[in-house]
């Protein structure tokens, strides 16, 4: 199937049945998400993988209760780093630089000319700025998880702050910026899998501009209404 | 092909041929990104694309003067929600719920909720969420382009205050989060092309944990090093 139909799939389910995906679709889903590209390379987030129950159930009172919670296989937590540093950065590049047999010093230009960038915008811009890059493998792994015929429900409705205490993200230069369970639908119990996938349409969603119109008003307000 | 052999077919093209994605291809990968999930299913952002060489020129300005801005077939702007308001958020909603024969004050509680939380973050924190979501619908686009063979530079390089300005966005409730190329490489003027992909290694990428690691501090620091 292709990725289209792979989207037209799946949907945010919100009802699991408890059931074990494969650990070879986990890799499957853990792989696409690494693949990701993020800015400049430097994939400033992990992804910390979580099955024990005793665990989910403790995530679970932090994340509005939501059954899929402990109904999942497993739970994805993607955690983005909280600032970027010149260590930070340096490691990343370092490695980037040793594994194409190219001198470590081939980036350094290039490493303060974005950390001078990113410094300028400040350490709460920065974490966006890393949750963002995280939102890429994240819907990598959405992509992933729908092509295993893998149910998965993306959610950002927890308590960041109290998921960091909980998993010691909190001075780990780490912070929790979304979160995806993989299982699979109860068909019986799930009310929105019978619902319709409404979307933003087409002449909604995209609009094509050209020269003479970045002349005039055409792009302002344009959402459907 | 998979996901992941199109992810790892995928690199950051920084040299295109100028040569022209076919309209069926760019409806494709356009479409993708439509049935990107997004949080609470607003898609808080719409894409502007453009081809036009007078526009693109412009754009090349304030992207560092990258040349796949010109060289590209079209440009995929990203651009997102500066803010939610009860008049935006209840737009989308309605629109969900009349496609769903729903009567309309279905979502009016959970609208106020959200529109509460959001509100005690501020304005900023709402146009990073808003991006944040537009990021997956990206990641999407990356994805399809991927799978039809199309190459794609995500940029994230451009002075997003001036684009703007010049696409007549300020003002107009979104702003431009991120831009995407779609074209075909260059093969012989592009350095990047033959480079090693390199992304984290899977073990520092990813961590398990359980309710016993909670308790200690394994998840330190885990970055590569």
């Amino acid at each position: 199937m292709s990725l289209i139909e792979n989207l037209q799939w799946r949907y945010a389910t919100k009802k699991m049945n408890g059931a074990k995906v494969p650990q070879e679709k986990l890799d499957y889903i853990l792989e696409a998400a690494r693949l990701a590209p993020s800015s400049s390379g430097l994939q400033p987030y992990k992804i910390i993988v979580i099955s024990d129950k005793a665990l989910l159930e403790k995530i679970k009172v932090i994340a509005n209760n939501q059954s899929q919670i402990t109904d999942c296989s497993h739970l994805l937590v993607f955690a983005a780093w909280d600032e970027y540093t010149d260590e930070k950065v340096s490691r990343v590049f370092n490695y980037i630089m040793d594994e194409r047999n190219l001198p470590r010093t081939t980036m350094s230009d290039y490493k303060k000319i974005i950390l001078n960038l990113y410094a300028t915008e400040g350490k709460e811009w920065e974490a966006h700025h890393a949750a963002k890059q995280s939102y890429i493998a994240f819907a990598m792994a959405i992509a992933a998880a729908a092509e295993q015929k893998v149910d998965a429900t993306p959610m950002e409705g927890f308590n960041s702050k109290a998921l960091d205490e909980l998993l010691k993200l909190t001075g780990s230069g780490y912070k929790s910026s979304v979160i995806l369970t993989l299982g699979y639908r109860d068909e019986e119990k799930d009310w929105l899998l019978n619902m319709k996938k409404v979307r933003t349409p087409k002449s909604d969603f995209i609009t094509e501009t050209t020269m003479a119109d970045a002349g005039n008003q055409r792009l302002y307000n344009e959402i459907r209404g």
